[in-house]
């Protein structure tokens, strides 16, 4: 008998991510969408869209598994409030089961994303574990005594919205906060400070990109640190520093065996991790720093679209 | 039978508050030490002191439960940490029951503040709680899903210790963060905050107290604030609306249903906590904030003493 196969979706705040995965986490078939404009229904309009493209590769598929960037009560699929998507107050397991005519799974993308690295991932074989997915937000999962963490109506464990400068700028997007760390630590953060580190050294690879566009994204600064670009290393390092004091404060208050980076961030590598380490070394309360690890997310940008699948193939 | 009979002692960053406390969480004799100096014995000799006035008056007692501003590991009861005694890898538990010829037992003094809270106190039949004291520093105790979550090795929950000003002052006490929240809203820095309001405004009551003294502490702040000094109560504003970026954070992170403030600055009341909301319901996420109460402790600074009495009387 062939492994049962299911559908795994990971919606970002920019595009989605989806895939054919079987029960050996074996990726078949994968389909990209980027959003276009904030109208909700053209937005779920291209769920079913990309859910329908991966099902035409594969018509034995026998669930979908959503990671949606939204706050999602568990028990009801409903989205609360996304910072990212129109997803507010929208009941999106019974319509997207209603419209695809196949069981259907959701939650939050940073939760799956966790869950992909438990079972099969970096965090195998922890039981207190923290996820964090740096894209254009960012997202979080709580692995705490061995289970997920929701809070208590199921929307807690959003670390991109700590408060981690208490006079910062706007948090972007619809949160109503100021300060947080999604408005100092994201992928869209590196390209910001990609610009202000550009327009300082116009002379650098990352000056001159940035003079001549006007902006840079997160993934080109990326791309030019990797290429020896040593403006853009700079940037990248004052990320992975605000990181690290993000995570120091976690360290803190969870006490946990492992921190695992994941998202598209996670292409800048040692970049971004060794300054994040290097703070919390230097600053976490000793007894708990002392245990922690900080590793990259062993499915790199793929955990949320593999733990999508992964929550469909366990729960339905 | 009469009731059975504990002594419960609170040791903060300054005092250290004890009492024999009954089944019925009466407290029948109270004692009060202020540390001297920073040497590790005579710290150690305060606290026997202080259990045998205690003893003296009730020599029924069977146990005695400690709360310290320690990270306690709670299996060995060995105290790894302290950022305001000198308590660093000091095999509590079992010095002290030698010491004393009695059952003891030991824990972090926010950990079984959270406890009377909790058993008997404002976070009764609640699930999902955070109990933070705000005294010399910022102790705090978390009740996720029913249980007292102490992390990986049992030194998590140090809420006082999030990042919170990313470029923010060096943290007192021995901690070497930067910026962190007990740097920005303990008892300690209503203080600060005084004298700094105070040198803006002469004229003020504050303003005199400041001018003659050259210091303030936060009691005395909270005093004239209470006098109806608007200066003092600008003051105390100041550290209500930091004390709010902080929980934002928090009930972001953990989605709370409770948020129960203790410890010496409690005593503030409303002049502290009502800023305090009007962050959280301001820049908090919606769905998370929709739900979370934030109110002071019941039992007022005598949470940690009464904890740590239930610890004795529920452990041993």
């Amino acid at each position: 008998m062939p492994p049962r196969r299911v559908i795994g979706i990971d919606a970002g705040g920019t595009k989605l991510l989806g895939g054919v995965v079987d029960e050996g986490l074996i990726v078949h078939h994968r389909v990209h969408r980027l959003w276009r404009g904030s109208d909700r229904r053209d937005t779920l309009e291209i769920f079913v869209e990309a859910v329908e493209e991966a099902r035409a590769a594969a018509p034995d598929v026998t669930a979908v598994g959503f990671g949606i960037p939204s706050l999602v009560e568990p028990e009801t699929g409903v989205s609360r409030w996304s910072n990212h998507l129109p997803l507010d107050e929208v009941p999106f397991r019974d319509l997207m089961s209603e419209r695809l005519g196949l069981p259907v799974v959701v939650d939050n993308d940073a939760n799956v994303g966790l869950l992909a690295e438990h079972r099969s991932g970096a965090a195998r074989a922890v039981r207190h574990a923290v996820f964090v997915a740096l894209g254009t937000g960012v997202g979080s999962g709580l692995l705490l005594d061995g289970s997920i963490y929701r809070g208590a109506t199921g929307v807690g464990a959003e670390i991109g919205h700590m408060v981690l400068d208490l006079d910062g700028p706007d948090c972007p997007g619809a949160c109503p906060g100021r300060g947080c760390m999604e408005a100092l630590v994201s992928g869209n953060a590196i390209g910001r400070e990609g610009v202000r580190v550009g327009r300082e050294r116009p002379d650098s690879l990352l000056g001159r990109r940035v003079a001549a566009d006007g902006e840079v994204t997160g993934g080109l600064v990326t791309e030019l640190a990797h290429a020896g670009d040593a403006a853009a290393r700079h940037a990248l390092e004052v990320i992975g520093l605000r990181l690290g004091a993000a995570l120091t404060g976690i360290v803190n208050v969870l006490n946990p065996e492992m921190i695992v980076i994941g998202g598209g961030a996670v292409a800048a590598g040692e970049l971004l991790l060794a300054p994040a380490r290097s703070v919390v070394a230097e600053r976490a309360l000793p007894p708990a720093r002392e245990i922690v690890r900080i590793v990259p997310a062993r499915f790199g940008d793929e955990s949320a679209m593999l733990g999508a699948a992964l929550l469909a193939l366990e729960t339905t």
